[in-house]
């Protein structure tokens, strides 16, 4: 019901959240989310291109999220990557159908209303870590910020130039 | 975020449930239903190994439901051909999360429980024709028990032997 494909972009836009400003590069994102490294950064470009992220160049370059997370939902996040398709008209392009959905189509199509407007009240800033609950994608958060998530297998190593390299 | 296989499925019940228990072959079905025959034939197997449908040889052969459609709801349908991936542990099988999803992965599961729960209290019966709505997945019901759907193209011709054949 919901992609690999937006489960990925969103573990990516909440790791950025994470870095409050913090530029990341596409290998420490690909690390911290388990994305393999091609997959993200195709991922990203999307990103790019449809403005939930900027990119920026040099020694310490990376992606940013493009808006503030209070401002940004998880709706955003999928209507770039991969938009829920309504339905919206007949899908068997019944003539005397036409908007008029027949209960089958107008069902299914109340479900994915649901789903978009829980989506829609959902803000990325609501997804990071709360009271009480785990770390998004980590363990802990120093290791966020190290660019050590659990996804580089590494568990007590102190410093970032030790993570182990996948790539 | 529903898939083309779930919806092609749920027209083909749908279809059935109309028919009242007559059969249905596979090609009426997909005249009806307007999903390309082999596709059909192969989701029709899916269903009848899950239980959902059976399936009547001879002469006036063809798929049945197998229970009320009072009694069969599109949960019961999704869950045989295409069933909702729910998020019951940390994918990125992070240790210390285990079960204890984080706040992204609890909304999204969140997400996913509430479709679930409105696809199990929908019934086959509730998503036929109601009062003041249009007919699924044909103009007439006239037209469904001859096997004329307007997927065969058919608008004005009387007898199913001028249906216009497809495959």
């Amino acid at each position: 019901m919901i992609s690999q494909t937006v489960e990925y972009a969103l573990r990516a836009i909440v790791t950025m959240a994470q870095h409050e400003g913090q530029p990341c590069t596409a290998k420490k994102l690909a690390e911290i989310t388990q994305v393999p490294l091609p997959y993200l950064s195709k991922l990203m470009q999307g990103m790019v291109r449809g403005g939930l992220v900027t990119s920026q160049r040099g020694l310490h370059g990376g992606f940013l999220l493009t808006n503030d997370p209070k401002n940004l939902t998880i709706f955003d996040v999928i209507n770039v990557v991969e938009p829920i398709k309504r339905i919206l008209h007949c899908p068997l392009n019944i003539q005397s159908h036409g908007t008029n959905l027949c209960p089958l189509h107008r069902r299914l199509d109340n479900a994915m209303a649901a789903t978009e407007k829980v989506f829609r009240e959902t803000t990325v800033a609501e997804m990071l870590s709360q009271p009480g609950s785990v770390t998004p994608l980590c363990e802990d958060k120093k290791m966020i910020s190290l660019g050590l998530g659990s996804a580089a297998g590494v568990k007590s190593k102190p410093a970032a130039r030790n993570a182990k390299k996948k790539e």
